[in-house]
């Protein structure tokens, strides 16, 4: 049934492909064609429904925050909060002065700032943070190819101006512990973080599975920080456009201006969504509607 | 089980009587004792497991926006979103920055500015707004003797200064389409809704049902539109308070500053609890705690 | 000379008359042609240029928040900043986003809500105040036809919105000691004073001569409160327009919404202008270039 | 008459030595003892008033945007005004807020984001801006040993991650055409000005004689340009603060995080004065104070 629903998405969506916006601050971003769409549905029971190009690579851009996540839980536990919010944000994922209105404490781990700062607080725990990144995320997909996409980091170094205002004005309010230019360039490596629809749907599997990967059994994170996970994620994971998505979605998700969405089924799938142009919150127009279908017609909600 | 847990809660939440404070704004709210509890939670299934006043009445104040929507949603359909938006909320309840910096569109429904659109919008339709809602509470509750406080909504006319700029704030945009004085008169008297944590946990039953009401089959709402609820309850209920509540609690919520709160589990369950004293985004402190407690042991998460 | 500079202003400033716009939120001020146009300048030594129709009334809305501060600056000394700023405003006259961001103090007394703060302390000194007002108006102009405009209160209270919004906020804070319904009435009979170029030119000629009104060689302020009166009107008198009607006339001054500003010329004149169509700070487009032309050519900057 | 009033005032203003709060975002500012004073009026008639160590340098930090808006004014003319605002700011001289608020344009010349837009423009038009900048100011003084201090401007650049963050911010909005990291070089360096009061009362004489400096006659700018700069002083001068400053001062000044303030007394004189505790505007709290009582006892207001 989930395959039959599936296989019409594309159809019902194209019209949707060209009324977004490729994100176009970074040249490498902005050459990505518009006409691409993948989806991909990975159950905890082991199905896989899809449709598009499923295999074809993205940047993950934000989506790879929630990787990130899973090692600062794992690592730092509560002290995690000391140096980011959990507070909505009605700003923009790139906004400064919201970290300037509340005394330089980023809002959440998944505004740019709060992931800047987390990035800091791995750095510091773990100098090979992104080699440790890596074998996470090769692990979560079962895919060893999954890499960095250089190309991609360079660009953002070179016209990242405003992750690097973000990050020197956290380092002006004493929230960065490392040098800016070192953790700007993590930050923006984690950041090209490229991968499938199929890969990112099986990854971040253990998050409908209440933190237990299905396929090997292990352990990724306990019931509780799953649960917690799942909540920043509905709560922060599409910024200050979380009130729409969730009312249209009713789920926790994760989007990236790579054009990529992932949404957690709790208790059944993960859904991974790619198509490039974005509505004004840096989301994916017609992938936002591609879940929407999907979620409706599957009757996946969970409320 | 369930039982075994409530009931030891209220000696495990008392230290936090004292840590909040009483809403005081008006007099009617202010004089309330901070060591009063109550908790209930009615399940799907028609048990109930509780402890403290449970029978003792308390003021609803913004827990009534939850009941003010079920109309709005079953009158106004998507006309509702013409005046109110579905966004994130990074200010207070009661702020009005938030409302100018946007063009005079409140940003959520359960703001208290986007609450008195609501009220505008629901009086426009229906004269009879305020004995409609009522004939639906007592539906809901299936207890006849439920009612507006006059009390406390005279309190609120005589003190609520802050939600009299709001309204005539928005008029001054044009949100509003009635006389400011008969907006707010509704308003405060909406508000005033007074019942017990018994009345509250059997009233939104539904909510954690699909829509429909589990004790005599009624549909309340749609299945579309109890997921829309649940989403605005998840999203917006505890104001700039939600992105901590749903990490801790993990699930959609109304809380008031007469100290009341109402928590969804899906399929389950819906828990009222009642603790006058507030933290700073105006939620019951213990009332949190004892959610908090619950849910864990209770295993009631839903992600 | 001055009379040969000004006798060509309007053929000058014509093309202006219908750049900006005639405030309209309240029909008694809608009403007025955007074509009126007059400019007086009343010397310290007697002199007075004119052109255009310099004994027409007009309303004058915020530029009677100067006259209030005469009273204001006698009567309550240095306790006026008790409850009103003396800060820059960048947001606009009506803003009150501004008020809330700085914890219910108005910023300045020339916003809207500073000139309503300023009005609740006038009343509590001043049971007769508006009365008082007109006194001060009438031997000021020396004119004793100086009144209220009521039709124009009306059309103020019943459409003013915005001020009645401001009002009820700082009574949410506090900052009114006096019922909101009282100083709203009070602040809109004030705003609707009216009068012409000649009697306004004439009435603050005492702020270009140290306090002293050289007609009659009355004190009406003492020379540190008539500084400081100047320093504010330069300050704060064209709202967040202030910057660049400072950079453009370097002289302080009061716009009002009804298309009247006055400008004061320390130790030679004043000058009062009248057009009624505003640029988006609320200012005269006309009246503006009119007083730029004037002082450039008359060479009458201070600096 | 001047020298009776200004030998007093250190002994005045010594009780507040200690009352504001040494710059120490930087070591190099912050081991300045808040014990030093100085105080120098230069008239245009050729006489100077003075107190205190009017000798001892003393780092200029923002008074020496005055320096360069002489040369923006000059070079670029009203070309100057494509990239920065004439606007008030509500906001401190390093806020990052209120650029985002008005979609990357700084607010005026004084901000330091406005001031590092002055930089970018003047780098663009003349590669060896740093040396012209030394030249004007060595004119100006008469004093060819006035230089940069290299040791303030490398300790900036390594803890200046605010203004780095600035920069970076008005990169991203293509405010500057140059690279950042060497407009915020010369920004630093230009800040690093070094110059003792009677240096700097004598290098802005011209603005207090109509824009040609009286000891020998040179046209620094045009009547027109001076008045221009005189207001953009008096509005924008001291930031945030600056609503009070004119308030008590009624002049247009410029203040300094070094301590330092330069005062305009049109058609008269220059007073620079030097007091390194700062208060919440980053002005001289002593300095403000002796300022205050010079121009009161002085009578030199021009209101």
């Amino acid at each position: 049934m989930y395959q039959a629903i599936i296989k019409e998405i594309p159809e019902q969506v194209r019209p949707l492909f060209n009324q977004g916006k490729v994100a176009d601050y970074i040249p490498a971003l902005g050459k990505v064609s518009p006409m691409k769409f993948a989806m991909a549905a990975k159950a905890v029971s082991g199905e896989i429904y899809y449709a598009g190009e499923v295999d074809e690579k993205f940047s993950l851009q934000s989506i790879s925050k929630a990787f990130a996540m899973i090692l600062a839980i794992r690592m730092l536990g509560d002290d995690l909060w000391q140096k980011v919010g959990r507070s909505l944000s009605a700003r923009a994922f790139n906004s400064i002065s919201q970290i300037e209105e509340y005394g330089g404490r980023p809002r959440n781990p998944f505004t740019n700032g709060g992931a800047i700062a987390i990035v800091d607080l791995l750095l510091t725990h773990d100098v090979h943070y992104l080699e440790s990144l890596l074998i996470l995320v090769r692990k979560l997909t079962g895919n060893r190819k999954i890499d960095y996409d250089r190309s991609v980091a360079k660009s953002e170094k070179e016209f990242g101006h405003r992750n690097a205002a973000i990050a020197y004005f956290l380092k002006s309010y004493g929230i960065l512990k490392n040098q800016v230019e070192d953790v700007l360039d993590a930050y923006f490596v984690q950041c090209s973080l490229a991968m499938s629809c199929n890969d990112l749907s099986r990854s971040l599997l253990f998050l409908a599975n209440r933190g237990v990967d299905p396929k090997n059994e292990t352990v990724v994170l306990t019931p509780q920080q799953n649960r917690h996970l799942n909540a920043l994620l509905m709560m922060f994971g599409t910024y200050d456009g979380a009130g729409d998505f969730v009312f249209r979605i009713g789920l926790p998700g994760k989007s990236g201006v790579g054009g990529g969405i992932a949404v957690i089924v709790p208790g059944k799938m993960v859904i991974a969504v790619w198509s490039p142009a974005l509505d004004e919150f840096g989301t994916s127009v017609a992938g936002l509607k591609a879940l929407e279908i999907f979620i409706e017609k599957g009757d996946l909600g969970i409320f």
